[in-house]
């Protein structure tokens, strides 16, 4: 029995497709003044696809795209594997060599980039041979090509390089394919109940872990993508409010941020609007100001390696009856694998499942269609990573009674003193749950006696005081003292382009601090 | 670079591993007395393929399944894809000769039916070497068995055989594939918004095109499954308001007989319900009396052919702003392809795509990962259906120009009058638009002088009353006189088991009539 009439392989961009007939007349994006259709969104991904077949891009080629959150990122996620090409979303925040290593590692031949990011883009493909397509020069590629759709034949072929943000060593590329962000897609847009009455802000940048999927997920639903080029959060609310936004994504930071500014609502917003939050738990404090706000807070977990969002702290209809402080502690929880998502393990070092014990500490692993295809170029890494199938994360955790993973702390975050082993969420977690401060971050510092001790950087509260002293003490309350941190430094803290606190900057800083 | 990281066969299955792990001590199952949680039902179905494997099943081997709407079905619906064998969901309502065909055609080995069932299954297994297993020798196979998983190696694989009715000749074995009832199931549950606080009444057998994909769709929500082995109105009533029921699925007869039940609603329902309606369209009429009763109508369309709905009447967000009456004629239509399924062809009888016009008719035509791998052991019926790789479902249809389609008629029923076409359902419409007429069914009688001409079967409503002249005179005002029945016959419809009037019954009838 052949498989011809009911097989027809996995893409994403079949989403794109659908829409444009289902809701062509509807919005698709709003982009400062510009707003385009669903119809009008195909029709240019699909001249973008031409333009660059036109240009001598062919199968597998790789097209990069060195742009902030707007409609040229967007169209370039759709129209590059229209194009049979593979995409290569780069981050806005890097420096020019950086961007040159991944140019030449991805042996990019077109990278198309916003004009404001010009003198980046020249700078990053200086000496290669990489053709810089700048915005004003993408608009008239698109408006004279002839549409294209290059079928996709094999839906474990590459769909794009996401490089990591490379905080240990060289970026690497992370290969994600066809049928993995499909089913990727379907699976945040089932969870988070994306729907054509959807309206999706983009505070998570797109080029990071190619948007978490839901570059996809809001296309197929048949939503609003409402782009925002960078996270100030007066713009933020404005848009919110403007464009009736339903949902959102990104790093509890983001979203605490948005929380601090003044326009952030006195009472629940109506619609109410989900939060996706990942990268770093969100805090209990955080859970319950967002829930004061009207906001719903899913958490999600996951990697550059797996989509984004593999793990889902999946809610249970019968929390909606518990106070806030009960919710936030389930909800801090990283949770489960999603629906397309294979178990999410946690093992110990012979590879073997921890028992589900909320104390034994292992390592998550994953494996599944949305775990990665491998790291580009280097395959000594992708089995280093894999060693037996699964993917180690390098995120230490443990799993509740009821199943749900909790990450105790990053493998590398761990503080070892005298012997102890110290999570440094657990230490961040009761200095934020004082009322004066606003986000912190503890970190080991090298000490002769003890080996390592945690230290603390924290941002107060608007208009919030509190001494060091106070701060240890309030720890001091709450944990074992050898938890506590031995000094506290107060001040903005160093994040990356997508909101996570950097703690290797912090642990040269302590390391320095003596 | 190796997929080993990244690839798992998709497979249904594993939607209730994911539930028992996530969703364990939720209520899965209530069937009469009989309630199961998640991780109950999937202790019971592994246990099931434990048996299955012990009492000799292989990979590959074809289980029957003889049962009502309860937990054996549903429990082998998982269990024997469990065991690596082939489901065989058998119709209930079949004689024994037609039973005894499938279970030879589809090489059955081991029939599990009703205990209520027994004399059918011994009649239908006769002579064959068919092992019959009892609901009460079920019961103690599954208390007595290990648990078994069998792998699935490739989702390509079939995982059920499902018989279509038959009503023009021999009855066909549909081969359903893994990936296919697993995409469509995600589709449903996008669709239809299932979640973990969703209750799921089962008016539609979950023998009839494997339950559209619903088994599957309602367990990966984690939402309650309602059994109801009969749709008998008064008990459906009692389970919506019992178990909360959200969602229900069947023909529009099924909504038309529990809307004229006493027990129906006199306010909106809360919550409110989602009936999800194919096999006919639901009538203008029939739509505006659900929205009085709190009842939301989602109108799919598909066949056994496409795992169920495969097409839907994709709600846009401003259809809430419209009167029921506008609402009803947007929804009568069948619609676009699901998330999932590939775009909906109406060809003309060269293969070519009809104009988007309303008004030019053509053939309905399908593809994708949702139509089936073929007829089970009929290669030569697979390729008449399908000559060109599209799935030509017999039925005619018209596209709109905002691209949905609307099935104008059955190609087998439509009465060719004078050379003119005349669509049943049109007339149908328009005699159900007449409040005195429950339901109707406009059939072809041969006719010396036109050839052919329509004329009607009737059930009148409850209380009411209307003489033939009356609703002749009815449709008259309403359509082109040349479409008017030339005959109205009262009297309860013929149905098959899924609810569907049989129009072949009425076409024998009306021959016989003069």
């Amino acid at each position: 029995m052949g498989t011809g009439l009911s097989y027809e392989p996995l893409t994403p961009t079949s989403f794109l497709q659908r829409s444009a007939a289902v809701f062509g007349p509807r919005l698709a994006v709003v982009d400062g003044e510009l707003k385009l259709t669903y119809a009008g969104l195909w029709d240019r991904v699909q001249r973008l696809a031409g333009a660059l077949a036109a240009a001598g891009t062919r199968r597998g080629d790789r097209v990069a795209v060195l742009a902030a959150n707007g409609h040229l990122l967007l169209e370039a996620t759709f129209g590059v594997p229209a194009a049979g090409a593979v995409m290569v979303p780069m981050n806005i925040r890097l420096s020019a060599s950086e961007l040159a290593y991944m140019l030449d590692h991805a042996e990019v031949s077109v990278l198309l980039h916003d004009d404001e990011l010009t003198e980046l883009a020249q700078a990053a493909a200086k000496g290669g041979r990489v053709r810089l397509v700048p915005g004003a020069e993408y608009e008239a590629l698109v408006a004279g090509a002839e549409p294209l759709l290059v079928p996709v034949e094999d839906e474990l072929t590459p769909l794009s390089i996401n490089y990591t943000s490379g905080t240990t060593g060289r970026p690497k590329g992370v290969v994600y394919h066809h049928r993995g962000a499909y089913l990727q897609a379907l699976a945040m847009a089932l969870h988070t109940k994306l729907d054509a009455g959807s309206g999706y802000l983009w505070t998570l940048p797109m080029f990071h872990c190619h948007g978490w999927c839901f570059p996809w997920a809001v296309t197929l639903a048949g939503g609003r993508h409402v782009c925002l080029p960078k996270v100030e959060p007066g713009e933020a609310w404005r848009l919110i409010r403007e464009h009736r936004v339903t949902h959102l994504c990104g790093a509890p930071t983001v979203l605490t941020s948005l929380l601090a500014h003044h326009a952030a609502p006195d009472a629940a917003l109506d619609p109410r609007l989900l939060a996706c939050v990942g990268g770093a738990p969100p805090s209990p404090v955080l859970l319950r100001r967002a829930l004061r706000a009207g906001i719903d807070v899913i958490h999600l977990y996951g990697l550059t390696e797996t989509y984004g969002p593999a793990v889902i702290c999946q809610p249970q209809p019968e929390w909606s009856g518990l106070d806030a402080a009960e919710l936030a502690v389930l909800n801090a929880r990283q949770g489960v694998g999603n629906v397309i998502a294979q178990r999410i393990r946690v093992v110990d070092g012979d590879g073997g499942d921890v028992p589900a014990d909320a104390t034994t500490i292992g390592e998550i692993a994953v494996r599944g269609n949305d775990v990665m295809l491998g790291y580009h170029r280097d395959p000594a890494a992708t089995e280093k990573a894999a060693p037996d199938g699964w993917f180690r994360t390098g995120d230490l955790g443990v799993v509740h009674p009821d199943g749900y993973v909790r990450v105790v702390d990053r493998a590398k975050d761990v503080i070892i003193s005298g012997g102890e082993n110290i999570a440094s969420i657990e230490v961040e977690n009761a200095l934020v749950s004082h009322p004066g401060v606003q986000e912190a971050a503890v970190v080991a510092r090298p000490d002769e006696h003890w080996g390592e001790v945690p230290v603390a950087y924290v941002s107060l509260a608007p208009g919030a005081n509190a001494t060091g002293a106070e701060l240890i003490e309030h720890v001091r309350d709450r944990l074992a003292h050898f938890k506590a941190p031995k000094a506290v430094y107060f001040g903005e803290l160093p994040k990356t382009s997508t909101g996570k606190i950097q703690k290797n900057v912090l642990r040269d800083r302590a390391g320095r601090a003596d």
